[in-house]
């Protein structure tokens, strides 16, 4: 696969070269996008130099078809101050279904993330929450294609203006922009001189990773650390998975670049204590911090928050699944995002930065057999549904995890935020 | 209605404030927006300032929800640069479906122009043509919604640092954009006190010119000029159009800002004598100069061009209609944008200088009762079918055109290319 990439980058590299890297590993490592197949694109406009970059990739590989489907923050702004409160109860439920039929065609599907993290902050979180439920609603069913693999797809980040000035504060724009791109690209594994070999090792770690937690078959795990003592009961026929994954269609991908998490499925009823984030959660454009709740029975019973309370009791009344757990996911405090120190305000790299946990939605990929089992069939074993899957950081270098056996022992898993 | 535009321009209004003038125009005099309504926007990615504005407005408007699907002429370009063969046939009939499902849904259209006309002038006309007949497919049901007037619609133009590079070749790439959008705001009425009364009352002059014309109820016009000497029959019970129009879901619109002309059907198979075009057309990127044609029996038998014959070949075998005649237009030689002595190589602007017919689909709209009609029905009456629909410019000051009544009298109906 080495041979597809036409270039390495050296110490001269312009940032120009970094991003067609970028655009190349995405194309051949992240979606592994076959001859004929079409190609949609989500995108910040501000996105345009790597859209341009992987458009040009994906047709060289054969892509029959690429289109891009750009979203203006502009015009999000515009819809908060102008638009008449009915408004925030609609959503573009033809386009939604149109992508999912985009799917069902065999296309493959590429997010490129780079909004800014702060856009909403300042909006009404009522307008926010039901414009976000309303859109929920309507992506559903080509959602459910990607979170059951049908097809490739991959998420990567591109450095914009307005997320570059939410990550380095204090800089120039053109400096927070050159900064943020540089952070991206070296999580993103570009500065490697063979960034599709060292994501294919990096891949092959982390499925030996996720097959050495399924060879144990833990009931649960156990987090210990400052503010949080909690157990986590896991789904019944539990899957980890971590790295790349071979989709339903046939097409080994890579679906998030960076990745550096292994995950699985708990049971939505099996959690219970307290547990403290580590991190800031970005949600709708809201920064919510010091996050700590409490568990009963796999529901949240109680929540708290520093800043953005009101954010964070929406999300969680969204439905009866958004107040239990949807994945639960592993990240040693070591990993490199971890080492950058800084706070992305952005779930793809913040994820990986830290263990964390998500509210909501599971992942039925992440279940045995998952792909065949009706909804009744998958919430017997555990797993969770929700409109929502909302990912927040609760590992720190000062957090145990234990696995917990079918009989109740106790062995370690991480010890002060390392694999033991 | 004049009370919606916030401020009328000028002398020191700037290029932002007449673009927001524009978009006010757009939205009310051409849209006829309604409150709860869709919008759905398409337009260069250049456009991004005019689309704003006009974002803004809708939602002020009441708008429950804007789209705007933004086409990136580089990718356009990657696409003929590096695709292979089988891509030229294919397009995205998922986005083209949802596209017509809002329509049915009831949301509004509006289309901005202005990408580089000259964009695929240099790409292979055969990849070309198959690649706009794949697409002209895929968007048909969508396409139909529109010329039946199912929804209100719009295309107004955007000025695109590559368009006016086409337009004002020698200038320096700022004062080329400055200079066409003036042209633009000019030609679209912008610059007069009271834009959206100007447009009500030239609205009401092309309307009353159009109801003159069906007065007469010619069988056929007679157009006699320097290598020109040409009888188009028109469909029987055609209707003459100008000006504003009432969707058939109520909402009055201006389908087109600008539009100088009145319009109306030509029967399919009565068409003969020699026509030679005034101006250069602009199709799929290549300009095509010094038309001349031949028709026999309503149907092209001899077709010449001195530059884009091979496009123009094969633009008229797309199918059975593509040779024939779809609409006939009227439009004075001392037009405000024919004065303006420019060629925009843009139809919305190039149609409204002059005189012109279009080869491909007819619209059913200026049939007595042409959509209650079935298309054998439409058939029957002379409407021509086709997947194009190419309008190119026979008018001059030079120009005679007679009215041709059923008794074969003939009646003056322009003279030197000005109203008789």
């Amino acid at each position: 696969m080495a041979s597809v990439i036409a270039a390495s980058p050296t110490a001269s590299s312009t940032l120009a070269d970094r991003i067609d890297l970028l655009a190349q590993v995405t194309v051949h490592s992240g979606l592994g996008l076959r001859a004929g197949q079409e190609l949609l694109i989500t995108a910040p406009i501000d996105a345009l130099p790597l859209v341009r970059r992987v458009t040009e990739h994906a047709y060289k590989a054969g892509a029959s078809l690429v289109t891009t489907m750009y979203v203006d923050d502009e015009a999000t702004l515009a819809r908060y101050r102008f638009a008449e409160d009915a408004s925030f109860d609609h959503a573009a439920t033809w386009l939604h279904d149109g992508i999912a039929t985009a799917y069902r065609s065999g296309a493959a599907r590429l997010g490129i993330t780079g909004a800014d993290p702060s856009l909403l902050g300042q909006q009404d979180p009522v307008k926010v929450s039901r414009a976000n439920v309303a859109a929920s609603k309507a992506s559903r069913p080509a959602l459910e294609l990607i979170t059951r693999h049908e097809i490739n797809w991959c998420i990567v980040a591109s450095a914009t203006p307005a997320w570059a000035r939410v990550v380095f504060p204090g800089e120039p724009e053109e400096i927070a922009v050159q900064k943020l791109w540089d952070a991206i690209l070296a999580s993103s594994r570009l500065d490697n001189p063979d960034p599709v070999a060292a994501w294919k090792q990096h891949s092959a770690n982390l499925q030996q990773r996720a097959a050495l937690l399924n060879e144990k078959r833990y009931a649960a795990l156990r987090y210990t650390g400052p503010g949080t003592d909690l157990e986590i009961g896991l789904a019944d026929g539990h899957l980890w998975m971590g790295g790349g994954t071979v989709a339903l269609n046939g097409i080994p991908c890579l679906p998030n670049i960076p990745t550096e998490e292994v995950f699985t499925t708990p049971h939505r009823e099996r959690a219970s204590g307290t547990v403290r984030s580590t991190k800031p959660l970005s949600y709708q454009g809201t920064l919510i911090e010091e996050i700590t709740v409490r568990f009963e029975g796999g529901r949240i019973v109680e929540a708290r928050a520093r800043t953005g309370q009101e954010v964070l009791e929406r999300m969680l009344a969204t439905d009866e699944g958004a107040g239990r757990l949807g994945e639960v996911a592993l990240v040693p405090h070591s990993s490199p995002i971890s080492a950058s120190g800084l706070l992305f305000s952005n779930t793809l790299f913040d994820e990986n930065a830290a263990c964390h946990i998500a509210m909501g939605q599971a992942y039925s990929t992440c279940v045995q057999d998952g792909d065949t089992l009706s909804p009744e069939e998958l919430a017997a074993r555990g797993a969770n549904e929700s409109l929502i899957h909302v990912d927040w950081m609760i590992g720190s270098g000062t957090l145990d995890i234990d696995g917990v056996t079918a009989s109740g022992e106790r062995e370690p898993v991480m010890r002060a935020g390392e694999w033991a």
